[in-house]
């Protein structure tokens, strides 16, 4: 049945606001406790829930066509896939994760060359061994199944590679990052069968498009005013010039309507100008989709 | 006082989705714990909660003007009113409620004329029996006080009517449904009286149409863009032919703006199509109601 | 530092609503229950979480330059402060909080000069105190740490001056309101230095009209419509004259396309109106902000 | 199968109760909310989820050997069961549910006679429609679905007859009680058939003995400590009558342990006298079962 | 009515611990969130709820009998009351609270002396003047309502005066305990005048012993086991001393009963020891009281 | 140091249940959400919150003494640790977790044989690739990160080896077991130094008995009466021989007060009988431990 996609939904941490993300994109998910195949209103797209860690395996292996997971996992498996497009779910909220090399506060670790001989514990064991290798810096990575900060606290192991967000869980339990070992975002991945189908890309792409396009909108807001000709220069100055304002005329008057899109932090530097400049009747409405 | 009409709050699983549907609409029921009678941002309205199988019963005797119940238990109450218009809440995640006739999974019963003698519960008891009695089926029809299902599994009746919306607990019980006897929207009644009364119906017609038209907008969007002239009536021909898209000219230019309403579904169609029409600063945004 | 603005957020009950109306106005505050300094997306703000109580004194001071508490506790410090605006956080839900004198349903007590010589508890007890003051009523105000309506009840008091939105809390403790003495909303403060500083009133000026652009749109919404040219003037007449409709050419056509900005409850009027005119095609929109 | 007994749990308010007082009693009964057939630790015994208003009906026919419901639907159904004992679940908590006879506030109705020729609303049809029978009140009595007390506020019938326990429903619904009907508490009932069974009546007797067993020990305890010999007597007349304390000789000593069962309420007055006899290291302690 | 002692249970932190208290006492204390008078089932009782800062004042006026209070606000207020004893609510969770001295981290303040012409921030306004006055130390105390550790944050005052149990929120904050000024507990107050009443201060002292023995029992069980006579003593000395154990005879047998109570504590300590030393059928129940 | 012991809690779905095993052995645990290193109410412990999977490794290298996991991670991990005890956490609620092959419904394999050549998916890839080993059936053993179910329904693999108590949710999923492959307890695991060392291993007894005797009162209570001296041969063959009850001589009588231990489901039994000897004043009492 080549018309229909694969598609895996990220189970864990990212499982709710890929399914958000797809509302706003369009596509109704309904995930049931009782069942690992989320439903979808889209006869073209088969989900299927699978963690993080595994989804560039399958991907690769074209059990599945494409689906959403943390680059850090897809690096960590050196899947051989096609990445379609990062999603950066929220600018507003979640900053990328990063992975760091961290250590207890009184250690005198200043970088990773001081781990000569060191072991180390951590959930992305191929990553960090072949960080180290690069480096040629003997270490011993030992698989940790999670509480991996407890480790180092504990003298279980010399230093930890973890992820994080802001590194206050790192600083809470009195912890040291030495530094950054990769940054990762979700990213959109396709198996290399699945692009070279013109059916199946073109569905994957559809997909890239309407989810970025939601995504491109968070935040995001339209601006409507009515302003006098005379003034039309001096308002579309006072724009962000990421998209030319749409201007239309007036019925049976000189005044203009002008539409813009902005940020809502724009919102508050525009609207004082704005109305310095005359313009009148300034509403500010919703977006879903900026394409 | 003539100028006040009286509306039935179906009380129960209908409840909160009919205060949502109105505040869509655009008016603020408030229902207290502590009250029967829910406050209305409306002094031509005044709210009383009732028992959808009891609405009929008080609209048909005027009791109250006019309410919103399910039409199952308008027919087993045979109550002499105006049917309205139907309110099928929502088109995404709410089925008709069916009423079903279920039997044990190894009952031999492939059809009601297979139940001649047998014991049947239900809460319908009414619609029940003038249903085996329109096909000269004697039967013994009992009434149920709920937890239906566990009746016929345990041999206390031979058959059951029950309502269902996809069938799921039937057959998580172990039970097998014959046949449909029903399907049931929720519909928005009035009274003989009322409706003959130039205000009152007058004030119906009004609430109905506000409800339809946030009905009519749920999973719909409207889509804005801008045009080449060049390529409208490719771009026009995209778009669902619902309604006209609303094409106006561009200040300064011949571009045109064009505005269209449709579902999310057909966004996803018609988003990449229209890209490669050259479309340009395509936005979505949300809709309150399509009227 | 000349280029950031003190500004204090109302911890208690009016938090949670001044978080919200902020997010509308397009400030993201992030308040974590771990600090009583909040987070702002906004370089020239720096934020606080101080108590209504003392919001007054601590603007008077100077310590911060601006803030947002109800105007009851500004009035009770006699506070030297600047109120900019009056910001009544929502049309619909809330109402102004009224401090009222209150006595047991079997006081003899009919106005304030029928206290002379009694013991009167309150939160309040410096505007309570001036109250009866000015009118040469001598009491005794004790302050209360509150649960106050009980001390009325069991005769630790005489009467009390207290808070109420709705009057229902003192009727079910059986006690009864003998007059209104201060009605209170929140107001926006600044400091006089902070309101003579060129740059930070600016900068309130900005905060003011955003927020109160967001509290003009609860309640409001967009309605756009397609109209004959020739029905024009009839339709103009129906809709809100509050703001005049944005009316512009349709391309190729000799209709117009009608927006119009106005409260849900008009729409509810005004719907049934425009269908009788001819009017087609119409939608109604969310709206965020109304400048 | 002789050996095992069909017992109902009464599905809705009495379930929790039911099911924990089995507890106390020692039988784990475990619901599921997808079955209708809770599990239980005895071989001898296989549970039914049964609606109250159901249980006589299924107890007399025999389909269930015996199960616990309110009196009060036993007797609207007028069933022919053995009732074997009571039920008072909770002496500390739980007040039996009276049936009353409840008109508005400002009717004139003082007795059951005023209501000649009146409609009253009710859920228990079957006795309201006797109680009146026999005292030749000719009355017309509706089946209500529920929300009973709202239909005497709105005009809907004259009157209602209605269960509470406090009263304090009726009475914030702005209601009047005119008189009680009937008092009603759960009881066990009994098949005619299962209580002719020798085996069956010995199982109902025995879970009797137990549930009453467990209800017995609801707010008592156990009261031990030692006493000189001289000072027995005086001890023992203070020690509540309902049973003989046990009283043994100690080790090597003219001293005496002495134990009693007592209510808390007891304990309260007892231990000051108690400590005045010369009692020494008196404990209390918590009992599952007085038999 | 002289029969009934008025009691005021402390509202807020210590509302629940109270009525739990009592519980456990054998008084059922019934907290409405409609009233501020608890029900209790005692006839010689009457409870209000009453906040802590006010209990003081209340009891020495004699408006309530008896009350329970932290004796931090009874001396902040210098009630003139009878302290009957101290509730040390929880040996095992509940630490005594303390007013410490605060500033911030990098303060040079080591002493309170350090503190001359300061401004300090206190809900125990009180209390903390006195306690510096008694130093000759003049400082200017504010009342704070709240938010206390922000004050002195963010430098609003130069130190502050607040409750902690463990100091954690202060760390947290960024802030240094300077010195302990008084530690508090619950503690169970009396008017001069309920002392005076002979049957109100029995009724007091009533209360007092049966909390206290419920307290006193926390943590603490029953140990019961059989010994050979011949080892009785060594047994003997290994129990904790605290009461004497009690023990008996055996029938028809030269082994003895032995039961002892202890903490729960004791018995980790104790039972290896008791096996070795031969006794057999040790079991540990529970305890409600221990007088 | 070494009087203190190095204590690992199982981190997860058996660390609520291993807290509160040792609350009843009358150790407090502490456990906070931001610290992997749990308090305890004991000098001579330490704890720290592990991973089951990673218990065996800890206690192995003797990092930790001794702590509790799953026997079926300390198999996985092949540790070389001593098995203090078994710890049958609930002898009522909580069966122990089988490790079962697991193939789809429609699947031919019928035993392990019939997988020759297979992939499998599962958590436990030691244990699985030594039994298939053993068995001299070659196979592809997967690590799954969880959702193992999913993985044979949709085909990613031919059969997993997964953890189930009841099989509910394998059936759920539609799948079938093959065979058991291992049952797996809680186990008490002590490092082959600490055991070795006179102080530690005093210390995991001490625990181990306490423990031990906390499980042994689950379900069990005191049952206690008073029996004339004639009838106590009779009475004492009914009560069950698991232990011999405590009879004692009651003061100026020829009663016995008699006392037992025994499981609530054998009181169900016992009271009918011992009432029918003749046996009065019986009470069942609650038990914490039974050493």
């Amino acid at each position: 049945m080549s018309n229909v996609l694969n598609f895996g939904i990220p189970k864990g941490s990212l499982e709710n606001a890929t399914v958000e993300l797809f509302k706003k994109a369009g596509w109704q998910i309904s995930i049931s406790s009782r069942s690992y195949f989320p439903g979808v209103d889209d006869n073209e797209m088969h989900c299927k829930l699978i963690r993080p860690q595994e989804m560039g395996k399958y991907v690769e292996r074209g059990t599945i066509d494409a689906g959403i997971a943390g680059r850090d996992w897809v690096r960590e498996n050196e899947a051989d896939v096609v990445e379609v497009c990062e999603m950066v779910y929220s600018k507003v909220s979640r900053r990328p994760a990063r992975w760091v090399l961290v250590v207890g506060s009184d250690s005198t670790v200043q970088g990773p060359e001081d781990l000569h001989g060191a072991t180390i514990s951590t959930e992305l064991v191929g990553f960090t061994k072949r960080y180290f290798a690069e480096r040629n810096i003997p270490v011993n990575v030992e698989f940790s199944w999670g509480a991996t900060e407890a480790k180092v606290v504990d003298g279980l192991c010399d230093a930890i590679v973890e992820v994080t967000e802001t590194g206050s869980t790192i600083k809470a339990n009195g912890l040291r990052i030495v530094c950054d070992l990769m940054e990762s975002v979700p990213v959109l991945l396709a198996s290399t069968s699945a692009w070279a189908d013109p059916w199946k890309r073109e569905k994957i792409e559809q997909i890239a498009t309407l989810l970025k396009s939601s995504l491109a909108a968070e935040g995001m807001v339209g601006l409507k005013m009515n302003a006098p000709a005379s003034r039309i220069e001096a308002i579309t100055k006072v724009l962000p010039s990421l998209k030319n304002p749409t201007i239309s005329h007036l019925y049976n008057s000189d005044w203009l309507s002008v539409e813009s899109i902005m940020s809502e932090k724009e919102v508050r530097r525009v609207v004082p100008e704005l109305l310095k400049l005359g313009a009148e009747g300034i509403i500010e409405y919703p977006l879903n989709k900026i394409i």
